[in-house]
């Protein structure tokens, strides 16, 4: 029997592999292994448990030695996630070692730890591919420093712009995810021990030497102060995985709005198989920028559920860790797959220039109409210009006449010098368009 | 490997077995092709197919004639969740039968349907629960129809009231979410055609008619005009389901803190062998009320991500309905798990009376001040009563004086006749608490 | 100094005027004062106060003698809401009156019951407005009926419909959030009374029948068990509002879409003088659906407080209550503004039916390519004619070739007779667009 | 007639007075009119403007001078939210001046801009009200550094720990959030010019150079590349002030908790005069800790709203800015709001140190299992230990004798030294909690 979206036959194909490994079961028990191993080794260094149990714990830290489903038969039983794995573990070492496994440390210690080693792992995958997002991305913008394009607010036709700076625009919002995902992962990660409450009391003096040096072996930085009621840190790295999905999307739909069969201006990969409809032979749908909107949607509600659990009772409370456990994965696997989703979507994307020339020119000149005014400006100021421009385009809307003329006609124009140059070429209406692909998008 | 919440060793027993089933892989697939099925027998007998095509259809409408394995890998390569399904069918089938399946519809038409027949199920697992957590309810609030208990407001003592009180409150809330389910179920999942936009114009003049028949033969009403960009209908139901889990929380946080050290008043079902801390070995943590929330929270979550998927382009949008199709599965087993632990929580909680009296005497009297406004009032008005008690019951929280005599030395008492009776005794004060249970838990 | 988005002066005009006046500081205080009014006279019938005492305080709670800045200060001074009006109303009324002023109530009882009476005025209008959304829609409906528009999913060209169709569309949502609207508002918000913790301990044995009367008076249900904590009434036809802004979200989402430049199928009111930019003088920007869009997110976001405010403490929680004290008037006022919107922005609609049908011609005959699959369907079956036209689609939109003729090419044809009809005619292909429109726009 | 949380009667007082002034209309108008100065006075330096045309301009800028109802009658009618701001402008400038305001730039550029002014002041105020709350945090750790109290987790008694290691942890967690705010406030609020769509096409060659120029002017960073539809820094920002309303409603919680009345830890401030119910004399309810969490619920439902409307269509899409528009007041005047409470609820704390002996001494020594479990392990193990242990607690539970009894009692027991001593001493295992706030509350 198969249940939930990452395995299902339906949906598991929007799930990165390299994700969904690291937070499967067997990793996610390796995890908890590979910090009672590194717990036990930091401890045997530092004197708190004789010398020779260390090895003996760590050699017995391996996930393959351990049946999932008895363990899940027995942590149903025992209503608690680790004893069950603790109670396997001590037979595997043997006494007296099975008695220094998990010295001074508490469940959470063990699972925060471990997820922050798979939640770098992730993130290492996370921020390759965006890398490689941006190198699509800078060489789109560069492609296309002049490839003109209508640039549109509201809904509405506003003035020209060329493709590249579109996709500049994209590629810089992506690089500042990017950057403060790096910026943030190891502070919102940590190594954690301290025990019940995070005292240390069951270690003694020797407490939070033992997290540093736990922490060092696994990678990791050290808590510092364990309090299993703070997770601000870990919401702070997650947040950022809340706004790279915002980028995600935001750009999803710019595509499947350019992808608009009316459009038509960008189309996303294509091979002949890619089916639309079990009816509609002709449907090309934009299917990839249609799930990964899905896949941000379904990051931003566990976003939001994260944030929610950082209101934790007293110095422990499992009603709001219960819900990162499940989480966590949920999260780490959505972040590869949307980085993946999108690195997919754009490098496959196959732009269509003369529909974005013939799209710009189909409003008989309107869309320079800030051009002219800013020709005029000079001549009868931009309040004035404003005025004429907007009965010119009234007319230009209603009686179809082309909008240069309808300029010509109006009486302000007699304010104007005759000889004053009208430019309504979009091409020359462009801005910095160029330069800034030129200077940002290397 | 094993990956996400419902299969994951650590978390796999919280969630419904009955849910799960519903919602795998192996029932979702064979919802479908019960749609199929239902769909080619109702238009063999409205003419629309010929005859002979639907049993022969209908045979082949068997989830363990199919590979999921190699449905999942062609769903990949198509990037379409349904175009294999249909391919297989067709072969199962043969010619010419194989020629009417789907006729007319979208595959929309075919998951709406399928997931409607699904959640009807998942619905009379919920409302079997909620009967029997109103029977442990109504149980509760008759038993303990006098037990006194201290009420709280604000965190802080309030009245004396009694639990049979506090249960009634538990009982009318989940009265009133089980009434809520029942009556919007039916309308809330329809069956669907009306293929690829919902105008029937695949099936010609007989589209609306095929729909009502098909509805009949899988026991759901038609939606009449399926509008595959309407989700209100769904979200409706699944509200509702939010509501449900807001009550379950609250119940959830009420146990949690009359469990508390401190408070003792109720405690959950415990058995040897049930573990609190891997370190720690007196906890006896309310492990199902904490979960109970964490549960609750996660639906929350999926209420919020349903709701938003309402906002749908056009006639038809996949990343909309991509999250449906997951969140879902997700809801309905939720559901079905919030349930099964609110009735197992009820159902074994053990009472301590003897410590809500002993935390109802914790005041001095304080907890019974109301009791005395209302007896002084007749005699010195409501305002003037509050100003003499507020006094008297600053003294007995800075001096520690018993509430009573803090009332009698107040110099305002001279306002009132000497014999003047001051009743302190809780027990005289719990208002409507026992004919509200006599009138309404039955 | 003015703040706060319903009174500053750049998005005052956005909101309800009805709705900031129900909700306003002056109908608050004297919705409170009513309850209060209510109260005593409900009580003095039942003799639990004296008769004299009620029309005395029933003719003090007015709300102009009352000072919103003196009561602001006591408030903030007292930190209680309500405890300061209650001793400016005992001045007004004078002993003995004061004394049996607020007799056996809470605050929150007043509160509750107050807000009921303004939701239930704010109900009032939101569905009048919404009939005459409907009567728009309807209208809409019918004298669309038979115009052709492309239908389309997942953002591509689906196949053809009537614009009178997508209009039905939008009417039959309306009406269901109607529906339920109507269905909900009297269990939803009743009249509460209970005092302290619910019990009626401060009233007596007549406490349940003076929350009756007092319900009668003031044209509410009576709560009957009025836990204070229980919310999930309220959220239910908050969550209904939830729907109706889904709904509202998704039609104006639709408005924007078909205003863009290239569709330009549909265009919202236009009046010289509004204007789209302050630079840009030909912009005819989609604002009202714009505002609306925003309108219906900001709803939503106080639908969520909303329901998680459900979760309460114990008897009585202010930090849920503080919190629905501030949301309920912004959901009353966004619900209001939200219908009077949705009804400026379809009463004011222009249909372009001209550009409907020049996007319906765009692809070449590809948008009927199920038209003519069900066409060859009962020659070839319905899976071998899809694979025939997915090869033609394809060359369609690779050599640009018409549709019919890439199909008339195509090698598989030899297995249909030569005389076959192949109508690709989108007029012939809207299926029940005319004939719903008949049924169910009426 | 006023209407709205911020200037309510009833709730005004929740709300940071400097705030609320910071984004009052008044102050709004003024930020608008500061970014058009100073992108006059930095047009004029490099010549994009006549020289003398800037100082006019300037001078004019001046909001004392404009009517904000006359404004609002014209931004209705307009639909536009500045065009009528320009023209009032341009009135006060007179010609040629008034030719030259706003050039080059776009409504959005100067919101944007004002808002980033306007958060920067907030953000200030914010900053500094946590340097006190951490001053606050500080002493009250150092005071309390061996002040013994309970450590509870799940609901339930853990392990002794003082107050001084409980207040550290609120203390750390701040000092995050601070930090964080301090890091972010710089790039996430700054100043955008560009024009319509971001290419500053409008001011021509100069435009990169007139946006640095008018940055520096305001002392903000600029924006480099003024996507319009980019939000995602300032969505970073919001996030960081999300993160402090979840340690603040953490903090507030436990405040609300160790008030409680059978708990007795804490207690806010308290006055005579300040009335927790309008019946209840005795009550002293937490109220400024049950509004704080409602401010953070309140925060997190805008933090929500805001993350949401960063995904925009095209070049700039309204129906997202106006959100940000009308929830950038909220969410600066939340954020103050929140600090300014947490800062007084906090300073005016009154610790019952006396109560938290007296809580930690009733589990009859249960709470220091732990303790004992690892002075047995060096001799048992701890596996061995904890089953000791666990099946003594259980006697201690039910049969009411001492945990130390039941330890000795114990079969396992002889596997022990007869000498080995139990230390129960609670004072003897808070573990580092002392050498925490020395090291890290300084």
């Amino acid at each position: 029997m198969t249940i939930g979206m990452f395995e299902s036959f339906v949906t598991r194909h929007w799930f990165s592999p390299t994700a969904k490994q690291i937070w499967s079961d067997e990793q996610t028990l390796q995890a908890w292994l590979d910090v009672e191993a590194a717990l036990a080794l930091a401890q045997a260094d530092l004197g708190v448990i004789p010398m020779d149990a260390a090895p003996q714990i760590a050699e017995a830290c391996d996930a393959s030695r351990f049946d999932p489903d008895q363990l899940s038969r027995d942590i149903e039983y025992a209503q608690h996630p680790f004893v069950p794995v603790l109670k396997h573990l001590e037979k595997l070492c043997g006494d007296p070692a099975a008695g220094y496994i998990h010295w001074g440390a508490t469940t959470q210690n063990i699972f925060d730890s471990a997820s922050a080693l798979q939640m770098r792992r992730t993130h290492h995958h996370v921020v390759a591919k965006l890398a490689h997002v941006e190198k699509v991305l800078s060489a789109l913008a560069v492609e296309h420093r002049d490839t003109l394009q209508a640039g549109r607010t509201h809904g509405q036709h506003a003035l020209p712009m060329t493709f590249g700076f579109k996709a500049l625009g994209w590629l810089e919002e992506i690089r500042r995810d990017h950057q403060r995902l790096i910026a943030r992962i190891e502070e919102s990660f940590v190594a954690n021990l301290g025990g019940a409450i995070g005292t240390f009391a069951a270690i003694g003096d020797k407490g939070r030497a033992v997290e540093a040096e736990m922490a060092n072996r696994l990678g990791l930085l050290a808590a510092g102060l364990p309090m299993r009621s703070s997770f601000d840190r870990g919401a702070d790295y997650i947040n950022s995985l809340g706004l790279l999905a915002g980028t995600a999307e935001r750009i999803a739909r710019d595509v499947v709005f350019m992808q608009r069969t009316e459009i038509g201006e960008l189309e996303e990969a294509f091979h002949m198989g890619k089916v639309g409809s079990s009816t509609m032979a002709q449907k090309r749908n934009p299917s990839t920028a249609l799930m990964l909107i899905s896949l941000c949607r379904l990051m931003q509600s566990r976003v939001t559920l994260a944030m929610g659990s950082m209101v934790r009772m007293d110095e422990g409370d499992s009603s709001a860790t219960n819900i990162t456990d499940v989480a966590l994965p949920e999260i780490g696997i959505l972040a590869a797959s949307i980085a993946e989703t999108l690195d997919r979507l754009l490098d496959g994307l196959v732009v269509h220039k003369h529909k974005m020339a013939a799209n710009l020119g189909l409003t008989n000149g309107l869309i320079v109409s800030e051009a002219a005014m800013m020709q005029m400006s000079d001549q009868i100021g931009r309040h004035h210009a404003h005025e004429l421009l907007y009965d010119a385009a009234q007319r230009t809307v209603h009686e179809g006449i082309p909008f240069l003329e309808a300029i010509r006609q109006h009486e302000m124009m007699s304010h104007l010098p005759a000889e004053q140059a009208i430019n309504l070429d979009p091409a020359a209406y462009t801005g910095a368009s160029g330069t800034l692909v030129d200077d940002l998008a290397g």
